[in-house]
């Protein structure tokens, strides 16, 4: 049996003047990259570079749409209506679509950023809205959400291919949703538990939950951070586990179905 | 012989809770909308109202994108670079397509906004900017621009087509550039006197510039105003005396080559 | 026994090219104006222009900041931390107080906008931020909330004098807060029946909750609004109505203690 | 005779999620620190940490306003009116103001950002307009300025106190005016000489000029940079060569008239 997961990264939030996450370094590591669409952050020089980035490493791309909420990065909860969630991710992936276009690159995925990936991950009606954009723009562009969340559920619902991820340092509930990062035991910090639980979610599609049960978890790919030496240092052990154990690493476009 | 000119105006330009512009009259005057990309004015609820509004009455669309200064409406120049120029015009334009696409609508053309049109309008670098980026887009995309200006020389230069608009009430130098409206003269404020001059330069191709001299101006589209009931029925004798000189109304994609 | 109270409304919440309410006609009905200050509407000129008008007609100001939500005109929740309501809050009303200083100008008070206003009303915290913000900066200016909700409760515990609002066309429940614009009965239609529930609230202290229960309401300021000729129309019939039962329309600078 | 100079850095720039600068170590370099408002850059968290910063270091504080455009970092020229540039200063120090209030800090000056300060330095009426927002602010305050531009025209015109700075690693005409950056030359780029030709404008009061001439430069403050280790060290030299000479290192506000 062949195994094979995306290693995703978000990425391009820089903005103007300012500098953020070490998009060269995380380039090199994962085979699907998020892009940020100018709103929660990006603006459309560091979109262009980006893609041009994604393209001459071979990585696989996808839009980062967010809030229009730059001073808060599009990590803060805003009560938008369904059809304001839908015109926002339309016109996000519009404008990215341009930049792809240029580069002659084909736009893999979608993936909400930040406050518009939580929300949506857990309301049906947001997450409806955000593929139905996906769907009404381009039906071969993939959904890429929370393992079992909503975002999968509508993807579904509205006939749009779907790509789960997963978190290697966070805990689960038994119903497969991410323990709240309020709660004790939210985060796992033991590296070589994380991988080791990585590994098993890759090979078996399963995971302990916080409670001590095992439960089903599809991961077609593995969410990673790039914000920093330590988190670059720490795929890197990730993506040398996975290889060691048999797994390939691929972009999810050339498996999902 | 056949004479034909298409009238355009800008459209979509209201933004959140504000309203501005009689767009659901203008749209009923005009065979070309440009409508605003969310930048200078505009909102993606906008664009997607005002695209399907020119789609229920026939009339065709075009992306009008402007600079970064919502506080300023767009009309302020700003000191942009080459590459600034591009990718503003190149994000804006994407944007619109995702509406556009949606609508089942085809982009016929695009017009710059305000502070980005007056300065691409004497600067050939930021002229060119702005039809690459067109051209990288669609190169089935029309460029309008004022007649004589550098934008209608960079589209030739790009290999794009454009279409050549002048204005009812303002005179011309004899070069056929703008009057400077700083200058005495600049307004032609006799509304017959308007419509005579708009008349001849769709059908002879000539307007009197201010030093008395014919000149020849390239007529393909009459840049019309819809923020008042004035503008409006300004616009509605421009339409009848045209009607009435045997001069057919249409929009432009139908005829530039 | 003097019956007195206070009218006041939102007004400067133009932007820019956009003109939105009518508050050259607002000006002459109020006795206090809650004055935008740049955030979720408004700008620099437009708080120039409306601290003078206010000025002009004797008419009381406040502060009235909001979230940084320009497109949803501060109307969305947006989950902050009560650090940066309280910088928020802060930063807007320096910003405020160097237009009223030109004018020579006391800030009477200050009322959140929107968002900003229901959320505060409804959890201490963030009203405590709030009222913070505004004494730290100066403990004169008086906090203008709902009556009976959080805002009030923490201007008690902060130490800041506080008045209180009431609306003449929504339904109260019976712990005297509105009933939620989503259930039936939340508007009180009749503008007979909303001015005789003003006149009681004022003279009385009291209004007829939901439930049939009589309930007290404590009522310096009624808030009325003043986006139309209805609005306008309505506010003139409460003044008149409230003149006549001998009621003195007064700013509440000039008796809440 | 005893011999004194101002070292002023830009600082406060960070925005939201994105940091710039090395603001915790410039602090301890310089004695005048100008602090971001909000517009160009800066945040209302930023402008409170840094004011708290410079409080802790007994470093003088400044308002640093600029343009509407976080996208430009407020470097790009934006053709303001002289109203727009008067309600832009005195928003921004008004805002500035609150927080500087909140810690107990009296503003010492007020310089502006990037291509406002570039172009009231060449335009009167900008910067007229500039000097009057502070004056009609506070009296007290100083404005800083580029030495022998309009600005320090400006505020001798409107009667406020100015300070007068250079550029260690820049060029000057014979008119005092700095040499364009896209002219050859423009830069002095050997270290030793910028540090002597310091030491000399401080102690002389003189500067070679480009032509070779000897020419005149008031000199109340330096300008350093702190964006860098390699400008960090920089500083440092110039602080232990000025401090070898026998210059004392102090704020302005203690010695400028």
């Amino acid at each position: 049996m062949v195994f094979q997961v995306d290693l995703n990264s978000d990425m391009g939030e820089s903005f103007g003047a300012y500098t953020i996450g070490c998009d060269s370094d995380v380039i090199k590591q994962v085979t699907s990259a998020n892009i940020a669409c100018g709103w929660h952050a990006g603006d459309p020089q560091v979109l262009d570079n980006s893609i041009a980035m994604a393209k001459e490493r071979g990585v696989a791309i996808g839009a980062h749409p967010g809030y229009p909420d730059l001073l808060g990065f599009g990590r803060r909860n805003l009560n938008v209506t369904q059809d304001e969630e839908y015109v926002y991710v339309l016109y996000q992936l519009g404008a990215f679509f341009a930049f792809a276009k240029k580069h002659g690159m084909e736009i893999q995925h979608l993936k909400a950023h930040g406050a518009m990936y939580n929300m949506a991950g857990k309301d049906i009606r947001l997450a409806i809205a955000i593929c139905k954009a996906v769907k009404d723009f381009d039906p071969q562009i993939i959904l890429l959400g929370l393992a079992g969340s909503k975002l999968i559920e509508a993807a579904k619902e509205i006939g749009l291919r779907s790509a789960s991820e997963v978190f290697a340092d966070r805990a689960y509930e038994e119903d497969g949703s991410l323990v709240d990062r309020a709660k004790p035991g939210a985060m796992v910090n033991d590296e070589d538990l994380c991988i080791s639980r990585v590994v098993r979610m890759v090979k078996e599609g399963k995971v302990e939950a916080i409670t001590g049960k095992d439960i089903a978890v599809k991961t077609d790919s593995i969410c990673v951070h790039g914000d920093g030496p330590q988190a670059l240092a720490f795929t890197t052990r990730i993506r040398e586990a996975l290889t060691t154990k048999g797994v390939r690493l691929v972009n999810f476009g050339s498996f999902v179905e």
